[in-house]
């Protein structure tokens, strides 16, 4: 079953690339077992001379050490090379609804991943079907990223907004995850009776002093490819997009 | 005349923590020029026996190294003794408008300044009256503190929304200051021609990806103590509270 969901994620990383990648292109790649696909395609194409000059942007120390295996050349988002922003980010996603909304940050790199989102002309998500929802917040929990020494008031403001918070535990370390930014991440949910405004989320848990970002996306309408379990692959606009 | 000035900050420091500080408070000290003489009034009535029981927050270093001296006992936000939030932050200003609101970061705080004030019941402003300003935003600059990775690229978003941008740079390190978070601090200001709105501002500059916090307050209102060139000390609440 993993097996297959991982072809299903390859699919999806193989289409998108193939269709939107283009040479010379400013590209930001995702982090994940979904975006990693991609991320190999990319390298792919530029081993077998197919794609030319491309001006990547890694998104995580996964990311970034996955391109230096593939030899595909990366660089800061403060370089030369990469003031004027990029042209295309790909990416995956925890959960996408209807709208194209998405959760991210179930691989803790969801504050450089919306940094590359929002720094980009065209967006691209891909996923297995496994990842759409009806209703964002309800089956994966939202990752918030916060100071360390704001750790506790943040948890009692997102308590009062009607948040189950829980502080993300490390596995290969004792005690909790810190992020590639010195920070912590708290996992939120709001159970399914209570539903929850994704895009007022995004705005408003930004604004509790000690939250560095949320997992929230719904500012950057993505192009989303699903690999449906049938093996096809569904293209899916942005409404309004 | 900047002993002067001086003097005007130490009578509004001394007033505010006279009329406002009670034995057994959980009590936010705020940093800079202004806020170590509240916190030293603090000091000095600990020692005379005054005051007992007090649990104080410091904001930063400077206001820790301060409580020391002094013998205030201090403790983070997130131990048991503050867990439920402060009872009273008294902290200074760089700006403060006719509504009350103010810009805060000239020593770099503004991110555990803020968390204090939105974790407190209530909050004080002690300023010499040269602080008061009939607009935020074109005197002094807003301090805006981003995370390393996502400098130019917040820079390009500020400079979008009409801002002009200086990374702040320090005197005893090369190159910019780093903040007590490891970040940056990008100073904004808008120029007198175009009238900014500080609520919009504090909630909208925290969407930009890689943005910790800005030094807009504007969503706890204050109890300002203004120590005039004349001598008194005026007290002005925030209309509406």
């Amino acid at each position: 079953m993993e097996q297959y969901t991982n072809r299903l994620k390859e699919a999806a990383g193989k289409a998108a690339v193939d269709d939107m990648v283009k040479s010379g292109m400013k590209l930001g790649l995702g982090t994940g077992s979904t975006a990693i696909h991609a991320v190999r395609r990319v390298g792919e194409l530029l081993t077998q001379g197919l794609l030319r000059d491309i001006v990547a942007f890694a998104t995580s120390f996964q990311t970034e050490i996955e391109c230096e295996k593939l030899k595909i050349p990366f660089f800061t988002l403060n370089s030369q090379e990469l003031t004027s922003g990029l042209d295309l980010t790909i990416d995956g996603a925890d959960e996408v609804d209807m709208q194209n909304r998405l959760i991210k940050g179930g691989g803790g790199a969801m504050l450089i991943e919306k940094l590359a989102a929002y720094s980009s002309l065209a967006y691209i998500i891909t996923v297995d079907e496994s990842k759409l929802t009806e209703q964002l917040g309800i089956g994966f929990p939202v990752p918030v990223e916060v100071i360390p020494a704001a750790r506790v008031q943040v948890t009692r403001a997102l308590e009062k907004i009607g948040a189950v918070v829980i502080l993300r535990g490390a596995i290969q370390k004792a005690g909790p995850v810190i992020t590639e930014h010195g920070n912590l991440i708290l996992d939120i949910s709001f159970g399914p009776n209570k539903p929850i405004d994704p895009s007022f989320l995004e705005t408003e848990l930004n604004q509790i002093p000690g939250v560095v970002e949320n997992g929230f996306f719904t500012r950057k309408p993505p192009v989303v490819y699903i690999a449906r379990s049938n093996g096809t692959i569904e293209t899916r606009l942005t409404p309004g997009l």
